[in-house]
């Protein structure tokens, strides 16, 4: 017997949850977990449920119909997403991230790592992960994502982990996996423009190394934030050391993001994200 | 109109949420925000749900009549809750509470402090709280005890807090509060058993301080726990310097506890806490 | 017998130490504490000895003797330092430090409270603080910053605590405490330029809430760190939850800066601290 | 021209740091970094001191005669220090050291895994390091140890990481790596006897997870802390969550320790250690 994840975001109104589950006690599921939670500010409603059970064809439009117009309603079956990574030369996000997938921490297929530098086919190869080499060196950006997105026909990956892909992708490429591309950027405060960011936190004397995990939309390391984390540092710190704290702290904060966002845990709405842990 | 708070906790059944939101749905209240918790383990069902509107006086009886037996329901209003603080003689979770009860930042009204020592009296009084004195010394526990509760009989609190209070409760007295009583107390990693633990603490080389919040029960600091938190620190800090390390960190923690307490977000299930925040 | 602190900051040179500790050796001194540091980036190096003993008055001469030119000495008697403290309306800081004052936990005497608005004089008051309102009120900043002189000419305080205080400092003002004077303001991953900085950042959905101390200088909120602290949030929190948060980290690092600070435990270089913990 | 590592440790005596440093300072070596602490409970003095220069052999011998007898006094170069990891059958803290020195992160050469099961094998063969498989079934336990020294004794390890090493080691193995044995074990708030500590830690309702990596010593989980982290959980992490949250810890804090002891920052003395980070 299966286990069914529903989630539900809708614009707010009396009896929804009466109506939700009352639908689903008629189909005699067995209700295991129920998180619902409603931003008062922008008057929206989103539920998630986990239930066990046999689920009757009908139960989407079922709930269509009892919903206000424009619900977004997914309903999908408990376990493995199929990803693809996106790297370029940092080890220290992907290979953890193969660590995991190869000792079943991770609710994920990896089915294969996508790269515009060579330097990590052979970690890929050693964790038994294809690796596609889509150099971008004398590439227009419309050309390079378009070999990609042919190099993604050969799988069907559900979501798309950034992990220190140093590219930014184009709306267009963007329209292809919709809220479904998962970034993890260092973080500092406060914030620093420019080049050589841990050369700057050094000089600025920082005490503490950030790092956030976000959805891609169409404004680079500005989407919706899923996961932050921190490591406090000290002037006896140089910049290497904080970048190895940026490293640590990023892959930290990557795999719990992505493991929220695989086990249907991440609500989008507007620039927020509601996250049921 | 009033906001209440619906606390459920009962053995876990189908169509529960179902039957409890129809309740509310047929009353036409205004649901601001639901939680649920299920304890797959002991098969437990736990129900937060504040909402806005009329309520007719039969709510908790139609509410008990779709429940199982022996289901655990409160309503009660949203707002301040009548609070008593037990102290000895150390100042900073006392002074805290004091400040944030001054500016708001607490939904208690502190009606009293009561102490076995005389230490803390100008602390209170100049916040303009009642102190009363019931020394210990000299008496026997359960006329020491009756005293306490002949003063806390002029009030009619909630919810006792020993903010720093030196002296066990026996369970004759717990009774008089059943898990209506907060707690804060110094932990450590490892645990270090018996006097001085600050200096256990520093002999050992602890790098870090922490405390814990919990509701009382009959075995002395190990009830459930409400909230923990931790301050690092190293072998520079002596072990006065991880005294003060742990005094920050449980003032921060106790105020946390607490509002979580009085906002009744708190459910207490065996030894452990199901909190809703 | 007093215990010393000597602090010494100069261009990195070879020997220094020897230098140093063989002229403290001669006067026979009891070094209690010696911490250096060596900024190789900058080939600068710091000093911090605590010793007691007998001090002859060519101390410091000595010192100069053997040291590159345009060092930077400091000799003090450690103990408490006078502080006086700034404010506007938040209680939270200004409260904190109040207490920690009443009960010995900081090593300074708080000399006054000064605030553009009355509010906060009461809170001083029950402290028994003396509270200056000087209000910004139809006065030019400079005839403001005057009148506030004025009653710091009263006091002779070594530092002055930024509160929460919500005025900016002119240069000319700030150049009679060079790099004596403490603030602290919220931090946000990612930062928020402009108003309402915690609705901003409920809205982005950040899940974690920060605090930065730091020396004041002419730039406004970005001088030197000092200290940095941070706390967990989510999207059950509101923006006013946020901000309470806030107030939580904000008072804590405040005070831990101070200390550090009281203690003569920081160094200033470019836009950098260096703190001997 | 290389770089060396001086440590000294000894009682504390008046002019240490004078002489010490005179000694570098007439050979003309280039300071570094230069860290003290005296431990004033115990009257002990430590220091570590980085430089570059031309060292003459008779260097510690210059230093004993002016230092107090049974001085310890450790000279070496700096640079990757040869390991052995010792293993069981869970990956998460061998595959982050085994990827960390793949990419350079550790100033260690991973020498060989020795292992009591062989289910790790494969995790190190494809890093290309050395399987020993030394099972402990059906020989004492003076034979075990005896056959894994006559495996160590194929390499020349400086250290041993007790990367989830489910088995004590006795006194007598202990004393061919005095202080040089490192261990990591997770930690709770408060502590567990027995059995299944993450089922323990949910039934109690624990509100955060740690782990303590510390130097072995012959009592088993309670030698001188290096290091310690924490992860937050809550009522909705089950046990197995629980166990994740401490596979995460555990991975950072072993990885934070060893480099701290690779580097020789961490002194022992007595049950406590002094690390100059």
């Amino acid at each position: 017997m299966s286990t069914y994840l529903l989630l539900i975001k809708c614009p707010d109104a009396k009896g929804l949850v009466f109506k939700i589950t009352g639908i689903l006690f008629r189909h005699g599921v067995n209700v295991i977990s129920n998180h619902e939670f409603v931003d008062a500010e922008n008057d929206y409603f989103f539920m998630r449920t986990a239930f066990s059970g046999e689920v009757p064809e009908t139960l989407v439009d079922e709930l269509r119909a009892v919903l206000p117009e424009n619900s977004d309603i997914r309903l999908s079956r408990e376990g493995k997403r199929a990803v693809v990574i996106f790297a370029t030369k940092e080890p220290h996000c992907l290979g953890d991230l193969l660590l995991r997938h190869a000792y079943d921490e991770l609710p994920a297929t990896i089915q294969a790592v996508v790269a515009n530098h060579p330097d990590l086919e052979p970690l890929a190869r050693q964790f038994g992960i294809p690796f596609h080499l889509v150099s971008h060196a004398g590439r227009e950006r419309a050309e390079h994502e378009a070999e990609i997105l042919r190099v993604l026909a050969g799988y069907s990956p559900e979501f798309l982990v950034l992990a220190k892909y140093m590219r930014t992708l184009t709306p267009q490429f963007l329209a292809h996996f919709p809220s479904r591309i998962i970034n993890i950027h260092h973080s500092f405060l406060p914030a620093f423009q420019g080049a050589r960011p841990y050369q700057q936190a050094f000089e600025r004397g920082v005490k503490i190394i950030g790092a956030s995990a976000h959805i891609v939309t169409e404004e680079l390391d500005t989407g919706p934030i899923i996961a932050q984390g921190l490591l406090p540092v000290d002037h006896t710190h140089t910049a290497s050391d904080m970048a190895q704290a940026g490293r640590d702290i990023e892959k930290f904060v990557l795999a719990k993001a992505l493991k929220l966002v695989l086990e249907e845990r991440v609500f989008l709405h507007r620039n927020r994200t509601i996250i049921f842990e």
